[in-house]
């Protein structure tokens, strides 16, 4: 199943089931009001939503256009957010970029920050920042959205409570992250609102391309209408299993939690970057400086994850396209 | 104005409105079904609530005795949880207890960590965690509900958004904490949920306890029965325009947004810790190691704000009496 939210006045807006093509969608506001409600009463609503997915790809159900530009995130607010850093090779290179001593137990405790959730953005709402000096930038993942998940699961029970996989955009401020990792304290001011792609899927929607607890997709990212970089989500070190158990360990998750990947990342150089951070400290290692700066106001990203080779095409979460703008220029 | 939330089979509970005096309450579905909804929906609903606590102060209304083990806390979950560490004093003897490196810019710029707030417990909720090793700590603090306050906002601005104060217990695994530092992510698995007392009181309530941006009371703890500490609040480094100002630099925070004070502590010994590591790095620099161990399964503790010295007597927000218990047999 596919899904997404029309943006209207309420905080939640309202649940959409969008066509397998992306090019229709259908309301289903009478059987569950928000994606929240259907992911806290699951078991209750899916045989329902299903069927009505079903006739909406069969045409029995006409439907609408359906115009992304409407929506809001899938989880306009979720219960919890949690990004994890499972790409090494974006870690490693962190580490490089922001001079900060080595993290320990990379390669066998997942890093993981909490971040807000009050204030997801839609795939197309302008980004309003205050400044440019805050080190503007990007960062393409992948992440699930989880029903409940009590404390002390295992890797395999968490892998099994993931409902729905989403794209997003986990925006950082570079001048203000390494301060705040210094304190010890995390991410706080460096982590403004994080945006997502309009269309929540369930795992079967991937097919083959969600294996390992891993979505084996690229993520195609465009700056300013220029190729960026298209990494592969496949080389996650940990998978979402060990990343939702991991989140999981002293506490419970509420249904609706999201787990995020961090920056998807290759060690491969050809696949370029989903993080301009990523791009400056190859600049630095390869010719003593960082050529390229941090966003502008005004600037665009486009983020779209695409089958890799064979399977390329339009991708099943959508497009996240986004312009930066100073606070207080939001449209 | 004093509120708590009735525990019932929902998420967010019930709405009630509780005498001045903590001995009555009455239901206040009907002008807002929760604490959350009227929060988000304060101008249009305020001035019915105070008439109808007025009432159950003047008698006019009889409402029915008010127990507060039939209470979630006032948000059973709140849209986003940031919590200081505003008093120095803690910050400093944590330095030392966990061997981290000294935090930058502190005098300067409020520490501060972003918390879950899916799953806050009420005040005689069981805490089920799953591991006497993991170093079980209690952290008293004092903290503000918010109005929706805008990305920018000056730390005056953001004083007046204050709508409720409360109190809490910013539960802490101990054992975890100085791994989650080191690595710069800041603090999760060493972060379980989050308690509160009972009752959410507006700021006028306190009279001049509520001085300088800061909660000046005295938070009276006690651990399996024995007075362990009465920290006052007004020794805060920062107040909480300050605080509040910092958690919104780079965002908007969303009406029920909590912030809070870090643990209270005053840098007198005479005042004791509202947390054990506290007592225990005393200990160490005193006397080379730390004799009190954390804490173990069935250990209560019992938390309670008071006037100092004259204003003494039953504080404003009720009493947090928890009890310890290996996860899977909470109550």
């Amino acid at each position: 199943m596919k899904f997404a939210t029309l943006q209207d006045h309420t905080t939640d807006g309202r649940l959409l089931i969008v066509s397998r093509d992306l090019a229709r969608c259908v309301e289903a506001g009478d059987l569950a009001p928000t994606l929240l409600h259907a992911l806290q009463n699951w078991t209750a609503v899916e045989a329902a939503l299903r069927d009505r997915y079903d006739a909406l790809n069969a045409g029995a159900i006409e439907g609408r256009p359906f115009d992304p530009r409407d929506c809001a995130a899938p989880l306009p607010r979720g219960p919890q957010w949690c990004d994890g850093s499972a790409f090494l090779n974006h870690a490693n290179l962190m580490e490089q970029a922001f001079g900060t001593p080595p993290i320990p137990d990379l390669q066998t405790i997942p890093l993981m920050y909490q971040g807000a959730s009050d204030d997801f953005l839609g795939p197309h709402a302008d980004m309003p920042l205050p400044s440019e000096a805050d080190g503007i930038d990007f960062e393409g993942e992948f992440g699930v959205i989880v029903d409940a998940v009590p404390m002390g699961s295992s890797p395999r029970a968490a892998l099994d409570s993931v409902r729905l996989l989403v794209q997003l955009n986990d925006w950082s401020l570079r001048a203000l992250g390494p301060r705040e990792m210094r304190t010890g304290f995390g991410f706080l001011q460096a982590k403004p609102s994080t945006s997502f792609a309009p269309v929540a899927v369930t795992p079967d929607e991937l097919g083959d391309a969600w294996r390992d607890g891993r979505v084996q997709l690229e993520l195609h990212v465009e700056w300013n209408g220029e190729h960026f970089g298209h990494p592969h989500g496949g080389e996650m070190h940990f998978g979402f299993g060990e990343l939702i158990a991991h989140a999981a360990r002293t506490r419970r998750l509420s249904a609706g939690t999201i787990i995020g990947t961090g920056t998807v990342s290759n060690a491969s150089r050809a696949a370029g970057s989903a993080c301009i951070a990523e791009r400056r400290v190859i600049e630095m290692v390869d010719d003593g400086a960082a050529r390229t700066a941090f966003m502008r106001f005004g600037d665009r990203v486009r983020m779209e994850a695409r089958g890799p080779g064979a399977a390329a095409g339009a991708g099943p979460f959508g497009v996240i396209e986004q312009r930066v703008v100073a606070a207080g220029n939001a449209q």
